[in-house]
Parts: C-alpha cells; sequence; structure tokens
C-alpha cells in the first residue's frame, strides 16, 4: 500500500521562501504524475487549529496535529509538502519520529534580516511596531535544524534549483518512486 | 489521481455496533487489495481534538477536523471508513458537502434499549448514574440521519451482512474501483 509517501517539512523564518519552493516542488512531482499534497501554514490552522495561538504549548498541540495528518497521506502513497515556520525542535522532531525513514527535513535558511527586508505579509512590521506578539524571530525563538537532510540558501539559489536539489535527495533516498 | 476514494460515515448512539461493522467492511476492502483507512472516533480524538468536549460547538469543532481529514484522504484515493456517533444532522451534512458524491451515509439504527444492553464500555451506566454528562441518548440528543444512503438494523442483520451491503452500494455508485 505505501508507494512512495514520504514528508517533505519546510522550516525556516516567516517570509524566508517556504511557500515558493515548495510551490516548485508540488509542480515538479505533479509533472512527474506523483500523488502531492501541499500543507501550508495558515490554510491548515484554519481546518484543524481554530483558536490555537502562538505560544510555545500551542504551536505544538497544532504541529502534532499536523504531524498526524502528515502521516496518515504518507502512509497511503502521497508526497507531502509542509511548509510550516515550526521553530521548536521537539516539534519537528516529533514529526520526524512518528514518519521514521519517510521524513525529510528542508532547513530555508533566509537570513532574519532578508526576511524583515521581504516581509510578504507585512507582519515583520507589525512585530516589530509592537502590534503583532508571539511572532518568530522578531518576539519569539527559531530554533535551526541540527542535521537537516537538505539546507536552502535563498539568496544564493533561486527557488527552482532548491526544488530540484530536494527532489535529487528524494531520489537519492528512494522516496520517489512510479 | 483520484481513484475510488471516497467516505463511508458510519453515525450511531454509543454501542449501536459501528465499530463492529467498520471492521468488518475494512477487512473486505482490504482484501479486494483497496487503500483503506478506519478512523474511530477515540482514537482520532486524542490525535486532533485533545481537551476538546462533548458540548454541541466541541462536537462541530472536532468533526469539522476530521470531515477536513476524510477530505484529504478521500482525495488521494483512500476509502475512509468513519464511525463517529456524530449526533447532529449539521455535522454530518458538512462532511457530505464537503466530500460530494464521494461521501456514503450509513445509519447504524440500534434501540436505545438495545445499546444500553450492551454498554460495550460501561458508559451507558456511568451516564444514567449521573457520572458521565453529555452523553448521547442519555442525557444529549441524537438526531437520526433524514436519507441515509444505507440503514442498518443490527438486531436484524449480522454485522458481516451489513458491510457487504454497504460495500454494494458503494459499488452501484462506483465507488470503488480496481
Amino acid at each position: 500500500m505505501t508507494n512512495g509517501g514520504c514528508t517533505v517539512w519546510l522550516t525556516g523564518l516567516p517570509s524566508s521562501g517556504k511557500t515558493t519552493i515548495a510551490e516548485h516542488l508540488r509542480r515538479r512531482l505533479e509533472a512527474d504524475g506523483r500523488a502531492v499534497e501541499l500543507l501550508d501554514g495558515d490554510e491548515i490552522r484554519k481546518y484543524f487549529s481554530a483558536g490555537v495561538g502562538f505560544s510555545r504549548e500551542d504551536r505544538t498541540l497544532h504541529l502534532q496535529r499536523v504531524a498526524h495528518l502528515c502521516a496518515l497521506l504518507t502512509k497511503h502513497g502521497v508526497a507531502v509538502i509542509a511548509s510550516f515556520v515550526s521553530p521548536y525542535r521537539e516539534n519537528r522532531d516529533y514529526v520526524r519520529r512518528l514518519i521514521g525513514e519517510r521524513f525529510l527535513e528542508v532547513y530555508v535558511d533566509t537570513s532574519l534580516e532578508e526576511c524583515i527586508r521581504r516581509d510578504v505579509k507585512g507582519l515583520y512590521k507589525k512585530a516589530i511596531a509592537g502590534e503583532v506578539r508571539q511572532f518568530t524571530g522578531i518576539s519569539d525563538p527559531y530554533e535551526p535544524p541540527f542535521n537537516p537532510e537538505v539546507v536552502v540558501k535563498t539568496l544564493d539559489e533561486p527557488a527552482d534549483a532548491a526544488a530540484q536539489r530536494i527532489l535529487e535527495t528524494m531520489d537519492g533516498r528512494r522516496l520517489v518512486s512510479e
């Protein structure tokens, strides 16, 4: 029943470029005829964690749900692309333990300065002004992965090249079938 | 990508026999080589709604999460068997709307007297004694479906025959492929 299912977990600061890489990866996998599901932070919160906040406990609660969702889809052969700030190591390690060998962690490593410059959703501005609380990078910590399978430096590598490199890593670990 | 995915939703009072029918149906679908996922009330609560209670609002919140989980799995070709008391019509109709033609509602219609007699988990006894609150059938309402695809009277039909009949209904609606 398990036929190429996996979870590619993108972690990084807000505006680091996770979504762009995720979209490129999605398109490539779909072009190969793979079953793909892109789970993006905000959307998934709406469906699975409405009212859950951004304290360490709340983030943990939310990401544990996401972890079980990823595990179910992975079990049934879906290539899951999970794009979440997921600032705490223990939360990401929870997903890794749950999914095992079919889990791949991608650290989207963009400097805080660059993320503030991009500020895709205008939230850094609000966080710096104190209008948004518990904002990762400004008023909340981010713990970089110790040993991610892939590191993307978005200032040095275009998103499509990063997606290609992730795909090669998946391939090398036999996570891409068909 | 969609290849026979569907959601078979079993609703009925606690101890009505949902789990037994669900297990029979699972075994038959697995024997046919189908990708199957059985989502059972208690287990799913633990993963997706820890701390969520049994008020109308809380049940609604929980079942909306379950609905989106079913929709994602259905989309990727999984035959989902969802076994939930799900006492409110509006909650079940939410899943139906979300999943559309690939949704099939099975009403496990066992009389309250018989459910109390079976009392699989000993919860009716506690509910009648006032030790468990908001218990469907005793201190909380159950709204039977108006127009379910399948009705099972468990006193008149063994669980394996009911599973067979559900399978035939799925087949008739072309929800079983391969």
